[in-house]
């Protein structure tokens, strides 16, 4: 049956969402603890050519089917919001 | 060793980069065959009723450190791009 067949799909779906945004929040944790060694080491939060390497890697290791610019896109955006919530922990130390 | 700290903590993070990046691109397979399901049965592939389930169902279970407004955007680019990769797999197919 073709309902239960898309049914089964989108429950394959609902478990892979769950797993990403687990890995996604994980990576975000241990942003946070790199954010709190550079604070004490006194370094810059964003390192673009650490965020290159890390896109080559990604890239080096992706067997699609995302294409690498679609790769680079979605881990951009991840990056990218992980260091605005570690400029917002920054935020919060400078009220507390 | 506070140098040796940050290594850890990047070696960490390009492990669980490489975890997230295998989840994405399964997504995408699941989204093809999903795309390739509704094709036969003539449905159309963007169902915005079903990715609001989607996020609902990813905010109920968010346990940060992203913020749920953070977790819909980076899901919304990730949705997208499955729905950009399905439309090109059509495009594929009538030139076929």
């Amino acid at each position: 049956m073709s309902v239960n067949e898309l049914e089964q799909l989108r429950m394959k779906l609902d478990n892979v969402n769950l797993q990403i945004l687990e890995l996604v929040n994980l990576r975000a944790a241990i942003v946070q603890q790199i954010g709190q060694l550079k604070n004490k080491q006194g370094m810059k939060k964003f390192d673009p050519v650490r965020e290159r390497e890390m896109l080559n890697h990604l890239i080096q290791h992706n067997n699609g089917p995302f294409e690498n610019s679609t790769i680079e896109h979605i881990f951009k955006e991840i990056f990218k919001a992980g260091l605005e919530l570690i400029e917002d922990d920054d935020k919060k130390e400078l009220l507390v």
